[in-house]
């Protein structure tokens, strides 16, 4: 058998069953007016400040190729729920709405829209799985890479982190984000090759163990790979760095190592004494690189602790997001047919109408045809499928990134956000008209 | 554009870089002796007790038809790193090696080698990114779905994750490791295609709100779906439960609603108050189903309290393994050309030879060619590149698993695992020699 792989041919089944049960009852009663929904973070995480958005050129690109094959019209046809003039207008099914969107690599908040898709009803629901599957693992990515870099002083940061991330395709949507969100370089090849992003990697312990003594193994490494980083921990660290000493002596002039890398044990006392040996030894230029477990809050306190670290390998924290695994985004009908719409759920509510964000000193969540002062953040990427803007380089994103974080000024800033008074009288009317038919 | 996705024709690039750069070096020092790897989970994360190993079938197809695309190597060329005879000598790459594992759904313990791969060094290299990946993924999903279904004590546990899940591949492969797990079905139409699961749905809060009264929506849904689950806290959960009972004396005998779903507020005190409604009017029969932020701690709660809820429908918690998104996973060289070796970095240590674990009242990991009492856990799957096992179904695996957390005992129970005299002795010996070494 091959593996079953997610691709564009099969991706239209890749939503919730209700999305199906509710598009066939929207077939029969024949309401296809148009929908707004809004894509938005109801709270952020207790550890997270702000968002880094990502992920928006996967939505568009499955946008415009969304239809569903005859395989999946069996499969569906197979589970004896649908009928079957629904199925038959499936075949026909297309994306023809529009999409207002925020540039992917700008910072976010809480209730802010980062996606309104203004399309035919069934249209608009269908996509929600795919939308939110896609925007959160990217936006939760490059967030967390963004607290990462900035903690790094400066100092590269390279994702080590594809083995411990959940699955292939966040293997390499997730470097993607990383980059945008100013980390160097991915160790992984594919998403290397798929998103022209800068790859890297040293060398494993097991290289180290495949021969008999450390020195030999790293003498036979540099044939190849003469400016390697050389991982020294696999038995103990300091006899490890020793070694590479060793090596520079053997090699003399030809020795052109550039670093170390240092992935176990009390990273910050072991490159301090590491840099001791490399320095008295004159190999002043050589690099320390440190891996192992390491996030925001560790590269913060290695770096006050003044270790002399020049670059960091981060691995699973990072690729899985492990002190924040999930947000609480929310794909939301805002509007049908011309009537505003909200939910009231208890701590799960959501506001009303078509919607522009304008960012001033703070940012403020207006209707769409309120005018206000400030920067408005959606921009409409795609009108009636098709898209109205060209596929931005990730350079221009993470240039965006890198501006929007220091404009934010301290790390753990916030941003106040505030409702226009157009939305707060829709959103006091809606209520109204809602809580008539409740009460 | 079209979205970009992992394949199998571009699966041989999902890999650390440093894989490749190891093999470089192997191809022109001639290492292609006999090496095995071990993968194991180092420690258990303090939330978990026991793993369900999940994800092998995956490992299996991937290393059946792994292979580099012209593609592939024209886009290594332009790395301008490697040699044109190693990238030739890639173009014939395939794995010819044996597999031993632990059957899908099994439960262990850390430091158990869930899988072991004996081929040529360069070979069972390549291919540690990819195996730590997908084994990683479903065995974390496995795992937490376990607790969850064993939380529901029989009551159904359904998986409502897709949109919060780290991208698509997760998206499609948690759903097949939850239902080795226990759990009833999952609401991502792709992964009951792929993997012939049952799918299962409701309605959204979209649906109701795209009509302007509730009660309007509930009856137009149940044109289509009259055994329809009804969703109803879009506004007012009470409410919702009183139109429920509207449309049951309206339809009269016609009513065939199965149940009701609550998804936000204080589900055990709406459960007891939905549920004294639905009686008193006679609908004894219909079920409430529970969903919003659900995880095994949450819906303990809810049935110590006594809330009559019938079934759960749990999403990003489960989806993203919230309290242990990620295990401390290793794939370690233990042998290479006939000697063992192993890893002595602080904490981050590893188990040298060939290895087999017995399972009797604990757990022994010995060497491969020791005899113990007990039940082998590993099992050949694939030799020389070969399958030896077919496929096993899900519904073989998702008994096993049941019958494995049946024998464990209490929810928390832990279980022993020793190592082997010969295990112990080898050790001792490996680590002489590598003293010898480094001293």
């Amino acid at each position: 058998m091959t593996s079953p792989w997610v691709n564009d041919s099969n991706v239209a089944l890749f939503t919730d069953l209700y999305e199906l049960t509710m598009l066939q009852s929207y077939f029969h009663e024949g309401m296809d007016g148009t929908a707004v929904f809004d894509l938005f973070v109801r709270r952020l995480p207790e550890q997270r400040n702000y968002l880094v958005v990502c992920g928006l050129e996967h939505v568009l690109a499955y946008l415009e190729t969304l239809s569903f094959s005859a395989e999946a019209l069996s499969y569906l046809r197979s589970l004896n729920r649908f009928s079957d003039e629904f199925l038959k207008s499936l075949a026909h099914f297309r994306f023809t709405g529009d999409v207002h969107a925020i540039p992917e690599g700008t910072i976010v908040f809480a209730n802010e829209p980062i996606i309104e898709v203004v399309a035919p009803l069934p249209q608009a629901q269908l996509i929600e799985t795919f939308l939110m599957n896609q925007i959160q693992v990217a936006t939760l990515a490059a967030t967390k890479a963004a607290r990462i870099v900035r903690a790094a002083r400066g100092k590269p940061v390279i994702d080590f982190g594809v083995r411990r991330m959940h699955g292939a395709d966040a293997g390499i949507k997730e470097p993607r984000a990383f980059y945008v969100a100013g980390v160097a370089a991915t160790s992984n090849v594919l998403a290397g090759q798929l998103y022209g992003i800068p790859v890297s990697g040293t060398m494993a312990h097991s290289y180290v163990q495949a021969f008999e003594h450390e020195l030999e193994a790293f003498r036979r490494f540099v044939r190849q790979f003469p400016e390697a980083i050389l991982l020294v921990d696999t038995y103990d660290t300091l006899a490890g760095v020793r070694n590479v000493i060793e090596l520079s002596r053997e090699l003399g002039p030809k020795f052109r190592v550039t670093g170390i890398r240092l992935d176990s044990g009390d990273i910050a006392q072991l490159a301090v004494e590491a840099r001791r040996l490399l320095d008295s030894a004159g190999l002043n230029h050589l690099e320390i690189f440190a891996s192992n477990s390491l996030d925001e809050y560790s590269i913060e306190k290695l770096l006050n602790f003044g270790a002399p670290v020049d670059g960091f390998g981060v691995g699973g924290r990072m690729g899985v997001s492990s002190d924040a695994p999930m947000l609480d985004t929310a794909y939301k009908l805002v509007e049908y047919a011309g009537r505003a719409t909200m939910k009231l759920s208890a701590h799960k509510g959501s506001l009303p109408g078509r919607k522009q964000i304008f960012r001033d000193s703070r940012d403020t969540v207006a209707l769409a045809d309120e005018k206000l002062p400030g920067q408005p953040l959606l921009v409409k990427y795609m009108e009636n499928g098709v898209r109205k803007i060209p596929e931005e380089k990730l350079q221009a994103m993470r240039s965006r990134c890198e501006s929007e974080i220091r404009k934010l000024g301290s790390a753990d800033a916030g941003h106040a956000v505030e409702l226009s008074p157009g939305l707060c009288e829709l959103r006091a009317h809606t209520l109204d008209l809602i809580q008539e038919d409740t009460s």
